[in-house]
């Protein structure tokens, strides 16, 4: 199939010569979409961050990566249609767990799909719509967003950590995306706070995603209150129930004033803060956003890690850099995505 | 004393009106003053990494900061004089320890220049002979000089970890030095590699610095040689006459393939991998550069650090990574001073 025309006519090599009328331009459009583990979120946005479509199918992860490709571009042709035609797209951002490279490759990092690393996302867009394509990963993308349309607006180096089941990072400098040369760049979660630390999925240990996602809560917890002399209602439940628990339970006791619970929590935001100061003393972001379904736990994670964070670095650095909970939510993502057709193509 | 003019009599207000004769544009010059604990050093250079002219006068740290900044005008105006004027010379810019902002103010971070911090270094310069200046910190700018004209020519997004007496680091990323807002980016040598590790002049404990400075070196030395059961020559040295070991001891008997001197090289070279796969993870630069007094021992720290550093880092970021030695030696600073001013005015 040959580059798709749009709905009024006009086709995606306009500007390449021919006579075309003359009208006032048209605000230009991205399409974002963000690949989850369970759904595929598409979005047409314009640069201000104003929604127009969105749409939402299931990944279908387990039925490997080709169907998954599939899958995202027949959402992009969903978002098309719904726009009427290609005209004012300016291209498609994906966002992808794992790395992918600057030409849409992917080269592996996402292990919950199989047969992921190795496809090309960007040639069956480009092929079937004639729009560019750009990706990065997941949380690189939500980066961008949160400093577009959320907790970074307004702050040229920015750094997020992405607390989910595992840890992700994102990093932009001078107000654009920074993905590295191969689109690897802001693996926050694997800068390793303990040298000799619990076992990570990634081969090595004592990364923070051990600690301070949800997953590292809940071990740190079982781990923590098995040693505990002061036996709370929590440390009960923890020895009793260990399957009951996870990062919300444990917030739901800090939020009681449960001292276990707190230990624990002050545990991890401890070393959550040895990779800010880390990230602090590298890159200094005048700014760390701390986002991911662990951060539903509010302010109290933001306020503890501030706290910690400045025995990690110089106090100069910390001094001018401040920490505050991520604003976009679920819907970094899908953001971040669109957001980097502008970063990258231009508004 | 106002604005200078120069031998030529062009004015440093060339083109800002007045009949002025066209001609071939001359090739733009910068002056870069590197500031040094004993000595300044300074030099007038092309784009191209040519130098013109270069000097060299004595710091007064001692002295204080008032007759550092002083000491830095006069060899500014030394270099000036040298040229003929400041009709060719782009800017001035200064390689400084600790911190500078982008308005030429010390933030601090220089403790062996008493009354160093608060001065503004640009002052001076602009009012004295009407150069715009500019200025990093020095190992900052040493890595935009190993990225122009040594080992990091051609690539985008380079680390420099600068090992000498303490370590310092300088990012690079596409193409041009990345100094943070505040001018306080690349802050390696206090990368955390040990939770509770040797306590570090910063303030805080397990610092890279501590590791794999020429000083950490020979500590750790000295620690390890305490504890180890096979007495080798080297471990008989140090444990007899502590005094007489330093990072050149060190190397000339791992050299020589002393057992102790190797596990001690071993120890700090695997710490020193820590940091830089930290780095990796956090900001994949293509290279990581490795330069200072303590290179002088060679390859054999290159090769060491890039053995171990794939335990602390993706693999496919370190695929994607080589770590090598610097190649601008003493240079570096004052050429990446003078390389600053083309990377921020333009060439």
């Amino acid at each position: 199939m040959k580059a798709k025309r749009g709905r009024k006519g006009a086709t995606r090599k306009s500007g390449r010569g021919g006579a075309r009328p003359k009208r006032a331009a048209a605000k230009p459009l991205a399409i974002g979409i963000d690949l989850g583990g369970t759904n595929l979120k598409g979005v047409v946005m314009a640069e201000d961050g104003v929604r127009r479509h969105e749409y939402r199918v299931p990944t279908e992860a387990t039925r490997g990566g080709a169907q998954v490709l599939a899958n995202i571009v027949k959402l992009v042709g969903m978002l098309i249609e719904s726009e009427g035609g290609t005209e004012q797209i300016r291209g498609v951002g994906i966002g992808t767990p794992g790395f992918v490279d600057g030409d849409g490759l992917i080269l592996g990092g996402a292990e919950n799909i199989p047969g992921w690393k190795g496809n090309n996302m960007f040639k069956p867009i480009v092929s079937r719509y004639g729009l560019r394509a750009t990706a990065g990963n997941d949380v690189t993308v939500a980066a961008l967003a949160e400093a577009k349309y959320g907790a970074g607006r307004g702050i040229a180096n920015m750094a997020l950590f992405a607390l989910g089941t595992g840890i992700g990072g994102g990093i932009v400098i001078n107000g654009h995306v920074y993905k590295g040369t191969h689109g690897m760049a802001g693996e926050l979660g694997h800068i390793q706070v303990e040298r000799e630390g619990l076992p990570c999925t990634c081969g090595r240990r004592g990364c923070v995603e051990q600690y301070a996602s949800a997953t590292g809560i809940v071990n740190n917890a079982k781990i923590l209150c098995a040693k505990m002399s002061q036996v709370t209602p929590f440390v009960e439940l923890v020895r009793m129930h260990p399957e009951q628990v996870t990062s919300k339970v444990v917030y739901d006791y800090v939020a009681k004033g449960d001292a276990g619970a707190i230990a624990v929590h002050e545990y991890v935001c401890d070393h959550l803060a040895m990779a800010v100061g880390i990230v602090l003393d590298s890159l200094p972001p005048d700014r760390v956003v701390l986002g991911g379904g662990v951060l539903q736990a509010g302010q109290i994670i933001v306020d503890t890690v501030a706290r910690h964070t400045g025995k990690y670095c110089w106090p100069q650095i910390r001094e001018r850099c401040d920490i505050v909970a991520a604003q976009c939510g679920d819907a970094a993502g899908v953001l971040g995505a669109a957001a980097l057709v502008f970063d990258e193509m231009g508004g």
